[in-house]
């Protein structure tokens, strides 16, 4: 597997970044988070000047073993259905994407299907879905190393063709199981606190789900390496995306992280290099049980809470035009002095 | 004074909507605030095909003799200087509006300058600055209507133009102290609750503020007509968004409210009329102290929590797209049964 070499980005312009966003026409402070984005993007970038080019969406799609043991309220050939779906230009993230001028790629990471050759579709196939960690790891390490690989090759060829913002969705029925046992192996926090009702279980159904997944965690435990953790829970759309994102910060692009999912993957790429945290930005907190826990853990502040918990990267693609607010009001504001207006007395 | 006749939106569509909504590709509400919001703008339009026309942002400045009782951290020019920041394009709101797509206008509803005539600037003037309501009503019964009426008569030049949807904001050093002491005199919530820190007070400011407050509490106390308590407590741009807001929902439109001083005229608003709720989209939760309790008071979910303590429409202008992805999924999101997917077990 590649080396993800991330550098933590310099804090060389911090001042400079500081007084620039400081002396804008409006209170110290008054612009809020978006003053905390500005200050992370002029990092990230290196730039007093920010930009964000060619924008794009990359949703990577997964089945998994153990959609077949009954973690999920929909049936496991939804995976396709949705991936015909995106294809075809009708799911949220196409809707969403095209309102805000993203970029949307679909990856075939790994579906139970056998897609026809498709231009809308990149065929990054590691097997058709995972074995179900209820009874074996979910792949094997040398599955899991190629799948990050082949994500982190998709992003080097999107940042090739100028991006420097990419997001990050995903499509699996039960990867919420997936996402529940690497927080819960990454962090500590108590599998309950993890699982949660995922597509739309009732309580009955949140309930067999958690039962499930402490059975497989007493099989398997956790171990060392986060490779074999990722192998053992992970899903090859989650292994896919942690080696994107690890890519992504190694080309210095501003990553977005979206739900629960998401931010699970981001998790487990952070077991991996810590710095990648330096890049991300956390786009909505989503209404699944575990989301809050993790980005409590994280210390990361989202964008959005709209209580949505659909994944696909939504969460990303609705949180964009935020991130270009912040990027617009350091790059346009007038300052006190060029504006002519008193500071504060 | 016009009436403000607005009449509570049919439900009659209720139903349609709902199966709309749910029979889209993503598990049932599981794009959560959106559906919300999709829900409310298709019973404002009474429509299943919904559309949002030459969005409008409209800011109203006005100063406050309670101004110079030091209430603000800011001298009263600021409100001026501040104008003619919005008329040369250097401020946030500005950067934001030309970002989403809002046409700008800004009102002179009350600064106590003299603008030479420009085509950016609309005169609504009411008089150069309000009274001190430390000392005496801060304007005429008759001042507060012609106001109301203006900002009527402004939205209805803005609706001819084929808008449907519009959004406020204000400025006006001081106006914090206004919208604290409507917020609990329509509301009943102590006063301390009531009163921020504005645009950056520290402890002792703020504990001076709400002294001051006090004591015009004590001298005028609470009216039992709404008109009444406006006029004593109020601004020139404060009255002029009631109206427009009132003027807004009659004619149909969707009402975006900004953050604390917007909110706290909207409650003006909704005392004359409750059914302007029934129009209104909250779109920032402000970091101002008042902000959020007003909130729950009215029952309303903010779009975004970015701790953001602007004003002059900001949190209106950055919230648009979002308010724009709730139209779009609606509008463009496929059916489960046209997308061929399966639906929950």
């Amino acid at each position: 597997m590649r080396a993800f070499n991330i550098s933590k980005p310099s804090s060389k312009l911090a001042t400079a970044i500081d007084h620039k966003i400081n002396t804008k026409t409006k209170p110290i402070g008054a612009l809020g988070q978006l003053e905390d984005l500005a200050r992370q993007i002029a990092t990230v970038q290196q730039s007093l000047t920010l930009e964000l080019n060619n924008p794009h969406m990359l949703v990577f799609a997964a089945d998994h073993g153990i959609a077949l043991d009954g973690v999920s309220a929909y049936p496991q050939e939804v995976t396709f259905q949705m991936v015909m779906n995106f294809i075809a230009g009708g799911a949220a993230i196409n809707v969403f994407s095209k309102q805000n001028g993203l970029s949307l790629k679909v990856v075939d990471a790994g579906v139970n299907f056998d897609f026809e050759l498709q231009n809308a579709l990149i065929n990054a196939k590691i097997d058709k879905g995972t074995k179900s960690f209820l009874r074996e790891p979910a792949m094997s390490l040398d599955q899991c190393s190629e799948a990050m690989e082949k994500g982190a090759a998709l992003v080097d060829d999107i940042a090739n063709q100028g991006c420097n913002v990419i997001g990050f969705g995903e499509m699996g029925i039960a990867n919420t199981s997936s996402a529940a046992m690497l927080m819960h192996a990454f962090t500590g926090i108590p599998l309950a606190d993890c699982v949660g009702k995922g597509t739309g279980l009732d309580e009955e159904g949140v309930n067999r789900k958690l039962a499930i997944l402490q059975k497989a965690l007493e099989k398997h435990g956790v171990a060392d390496e986060p490779l074999q953790v990722l192998a053992t829970y992970g899903g090859f759309e989650i292994a896919m995306m942690a080696g994107a994102m690890l890519q992504a910060a190694s080309n210095q692009m501003l990553v977005m992280v979206d739900g629960f999912i998401a931010t699970a993957t981001f998790l487990s790429a952070r077991q991996m290099n810590a710095h990648v945290q330096d890049f991300s930005v956390f786009c909505h907190q989503s209404d699944e049980n575990g989301h809050r826990h993790l980005l409590e853990h994280l210390e990361a502040q989202p964008l959005l809470q709209l209580n949505m918990r659909l994944g696909e990267g939504t969460g990303c693609a609705i949180a964009y035009p935020i991130i270009q607010s912040a990027v617009n009001f350091f790059n346009e504001m007038a300052s006190f002095e060029s504006a002519g207006v008193s500071e504060k007395i």
